[in-house]
């Protein structure tokens, strides 16, 4: 996995905070391996199949941050992490995985998105399950972190 | 989403348990409406992309059940839900979805399987995020529960 690969998520995870949430977050540095697993509270998960490659991403948002970006996209802040939180959080993963998929797709790197996946549950942690190369970015806001983990068997 | 669908997935689970961990489970009652959430300890997450379908699939242990199936298995019982017991929950995830497949293609329904994701922490809960139907289906074991949970698109 190279940054040809890496960079469309990193710009859609970027663009997507940007411009749905006017959100600015600061990218920190990208990890090979994960020893540092992604412990957030509420994380998008999402299955990739192309004809020759499998792979899995997820979002991982610390609590803090996720309530933020709901009072900055729907103007409304809960308490907790609810259904609606989780909704928003599908979303999100939905149009980030779908950004790359678009910009990978003109590159020749075909794949299709599984439905995503949230799960709930303080400080879950995620284990992708695969033989290639995993990679982990951390990126912060004041409202928290939120990490950016996938991997791909090729 | 109907029994043809569904059966596949139910007899994969069932037989990966009896032939893997010499484990027995009682199948409850399916749901279609997924009010009643998995409430796992450790899960099995697994993306599914179709030409025409797309879908996911959690299977969802309870901690004292999964060590269980890890003893039956390995001939290990961890104290508690390490990176070998998510490994086992990562292969077992691979052998239901794999073992229903097979049996779908044989009947003209082909899709391809993500890598698996598995996720641990305490009570985490997941939300199938897809417009299509959603069934739920929990199994019984004198150790605990496992609730397989899956929904496509269509």
């Amino acid at each position: 996995m190279n940054a040809e690969f890496i960079n469309p998520f990193v710009a859609a995870l970027l663009n997507v905070m940007q411009t749905m949430a006017q959100t600015e977050l600061k990218p920190g540095k990208p990890q090979k391996k994960a020893d540092d697993k992604a412990g957030g509270d509420v994380s998008g998960l999402i299955g990739m199949v192309g004809e020759n490659v499998q792979g899995s991403l997820s979002i991982s948002f610390e609590k803090g941050l996720v309530l933020e970006i709901m009072h900055k996209m729907l103007g409304e802040k809960p308490d907790s992490i609810n259904s609606e939180v989780n909704d928003m959080v599908g979303e999100i993963t939905n149009m980030i995985c779908g950004g790359a998929k678009n910009e990978l797709d003109q590159k020749g790197i075909s794949f299709g998105m599984a439905t995503p996946m949230v799960v709930s549950g303080e400080n879950h942690t995620i284990d992708h399950q695969v033989d290639g190369k995993k990679m982990i970015m951390p990126f912060s806001h004041e409202s928290g972190k939120v990490y950016l983990e996938m991997c791909f068997n090729k």
